[in-house]
């Protein structure tokens, strides 16, 4: 599974500015790294006037835009869509995704906090919080980083997350053939499939998932 | 598997205002659209300086945005994603997929024509032809629909695609225990398990799928 960790701070602490520096960081060692926003608001993608912006407000509630270089996608959701089932539906092919925002979600948290913005850090280490980006003293029982001393951070990701990482196993059989799938794909096809069950109720983490298609022609 | 029409026709045909007229007409039939765009010469989404934007400026392969009501991703690709994948992988609860463009593709076609445009049609019947739009005289063994014949398209495109649809099952067991999915749950989980598979080499539509997951502790 990909490996989820949350950048969290008060607004205007300095997240993005952070992971503008964190992102070509884990790049440099050779990892491949997706970002999510939490948007609380509502976001404007796409330009008035474009094929896609005109297919949206036509009323297509998905779509996307193919080139040879790029895809993008656009849905409406009936509901937020939750950050593991975004994880596995959007990222195959990551080494890590980087989150910015999501303070409440359960998965490991790094806090930008700058004392001009806040008065106190927004996370405790109980929050599953990983360390602290800032320049100012801190009374947190976690490990404090300041704003240059983000290869010190990758190595804290790295470390726990990227290094030797346990592997989930599938294999797949098509009309009863076993199809050849290399790790890269393997973590593609599980990342997938869990992101979709989890969607499910009464989801939890399991040890073993079997799947059964018959496949209907149309 | 989601029903997949290609709206073709030369540059300035006039197939994204056609496609403004299909979409509504399908909505009121309570259809759940989704359009894809095939670009050829790459595009440009978000908006410069947004943190999304910024994301992906530092290096973030794949980034996505999502807020309560709206979820966009924008991923970089090494090649040009096949028309089926993106199908499997972001278009889940829909109930058509109708792409502008991708005349190349063996998915069946509606032509839009204007002789205004383009001296003869670009695509014949063995491409897949389903119909043609325009207002001229044409000489193709294909039915044809006037710009504002747009529900005559609508009941074609339900008469051969979306009524008396075959589903294909699915089953699921997480440890064991099967876990229970409606026809709309299934539709996704086969939708976006057969995305997957598709851009493995070798794959060809089976009968059947066997999956089986083992699943490593983080």
């Amino acid at each position: 599974m990909l490996p989820i960790i949350c950048i969290v701070g008060a607004s205007n602490s300095g997240k993005t500015t952070f992971l503008e520096q964190l992102i070509p960081e884990l790049r440099r060692r050779g990892r491949r790294v997706g970002t999510v926003k939490h948007d609380v608001h509502g976001f404007e993608m796409d330009h008035e006037g474009k094929d896609t912006w005109r297919h949206r407000k036509a009323g297509a509630q998905t779509i996307a835009i193919s080139s040879p270089l790029m895809l993008a996608a656009i849905r409406e959701t009936p509901a937020e869509m939750p950050l593991e089932q975004i994880a596995g539906r959007y990222f195959w092919d990551e080494d890590v995704l980087l989150a910015e925002g999501y303070k409440q979600s359960h998965f490991p948290k790094i806090e930008v906090f700058r004392s001009a913005v806040e008065a106190k850090p927004i996370c405790a280490p109980q929050d599953n919080l990983l360390a602290i980006v800032t320049e100012d003293q801190v009374q947190l029982d976690v490990p404090r980083f300041r704003f240059d001393q983000v290869s010190g951070v990758a190595d804290l990701i790295e470390d726990r997350f990227l290094k030797d990482r346990k592997r989930s196993r599938i294999t797949a059989y098509v009309d009863g053939k076993k199809i050849p799938m290399n790790d890269f794909v393997q973590d593609i096809m599980v990342g997938g499939t869990v992101g979709m069950l989890s969607s499910l109720r009464g989801w939890k983490p399991p040890r073993k998932i079997d799947i059964q298609i018959l496949l209907e022609d149309e």
